[in-house]
């Protein structure tokens, strides 16, 4: 553990953001969260960060607004509908269309302005090499590209400070297995959202590629998921 | 020249990034311009940017709202004064406070999220290494680095289409050079805004370091700067 505690996470308000949030917790880190208001199609996420940020304790919590419908391309930020139902050998192929195009580069390059102003040397993000093989930017090889360029870009590197770090602790991980990893450190995932076309009120479609992977994660962990529980509740 | 011509401009409406695109235009490219309001202090150039886009022609415009306000950090973002009357030493010793943490790197990933959906396959920035030598964004190692990541960011990366190139046509040009180049294009100058802290009506401080490098790029080009005459008649 450094001397500066701090870490930047990338928080969606998701059932991985929240586990590395409580993964980062665990090693000692202060964490320092971002959220993006991107033009998500699944919005109701910000209030679930909110949440999560409060309940589980973060040093800060701050949301950016930039409007990813700008550049359209994706079923997450555009008129293209998100799909529903799709096997899991349809979801391992190719590129799905609810990729956002450079998301992940130009979410960490706000991450990374916000660690150059906070001196934080380490920055978090719950990427995932194993559902969506297909995600480019969810390989280990961006993200070591990634850091390669971190360390050149800033004062920071100029100056000589120790470098920055990208920890993706979820990246080799089965749903299943960042399931019961965050259930070992209290993660309540009744908070969490992964729905990519929730209701308005944040109820899970049930359908689409998130919401079918968190579905297998819980069963293949044998636990109930939570929020099904607390959308049920308040249903009944 | 690839079949596809488009490449996308980081656009700041200044004399680098106006001669930028006169260069990518004396080569062929499709110009997709995009600009940012990012909270900077100097907004005026947005003005100034609108006016060389119509006047050059570029494909499209676009100007993205991010406020990097709310990391702070920076002269251009914050409360912190722009320095004035500083002398050319003084320039090229450590990173100014007019350096905007992580700025190059936010704005090259919406550029690459763009030319992702557009299917543009080459970038152009207006970074230099000669004036403001700390500026660890715009070193060439920085941007060689960046480029290597932009290939593993994408899409394109994974269905394996032509790599993406990052072009710097400035960085290792002086201002006098950048100038003489941008004269031959046929650039109007009347129209770019450099200054860093301009009075509403956009005329420059004659005093900050944009200001400063600027003027003696023009005097040892041995032209005057049609902007100090655009402001001159202005105030006659």
């Amino acid at each position: 553990m450094p001397e500066n505690r701090k870490a930047i996470l990338l928080f969606s308000g998701g059932l991985d953001s929240s586990t590395v949030l409580a993964i980062a917790k665990s090693e000692g880190y202060d964490v320092y969260a971002i959220s993006f208001r991107y033009g998500q199609r699944h919005r109701v996420e910000l209030e679930a960060a909110a949440r999560i940020a409060a309940q589980m304790g973060v040093a800060r919590h701050i949301t950016m607004t930039i409007d990813l419908r700008t550049f359209g391309g994706s079923a997450l930020t555009g008129d293209i509908s998100v799909p529903k139902g799709r096997s899991q050998e349809a979801m391992n192929t190719g590129i799905p269309i609810t990729y956002v195009p450079a998301r992940n580069t130009i979410f960490l390059s706000f991450a990374l302005a916000w660690a150059e102003v906070q001196e934080a040397g380490d920055l978090f993000l719950g990427v995932n090499a194993v559902d969506y093989s297909g995600y480019p930017d969810c390989r280990p090889q961006y993200i070591a590209a990634y850091e390669k360029m971190a360390n050149l870009a800033t004062k920071a590197a100029v100056e000589g400070h120790r470098p920055i770090r990208i920890h993706t602790p979820l990246i080799h991980l089965t749903k299943t297995e960042i399931i019961r990893k965050g259930l070992e450190l209290g993660v309540d995932y009744s908070l969490t959202c992964s729905c990519y076309d929730p209701a308005p009120d944040g109820a899970p479609c049930h359908a689409c590629d998130a919401c079918l992977l968190r579905q297998k994660g819980f069963e293949e962990a044998g636990v109930a998921d939570p929020l099904l529980e607390r959308f049920n509740h308040s249903q009944g």
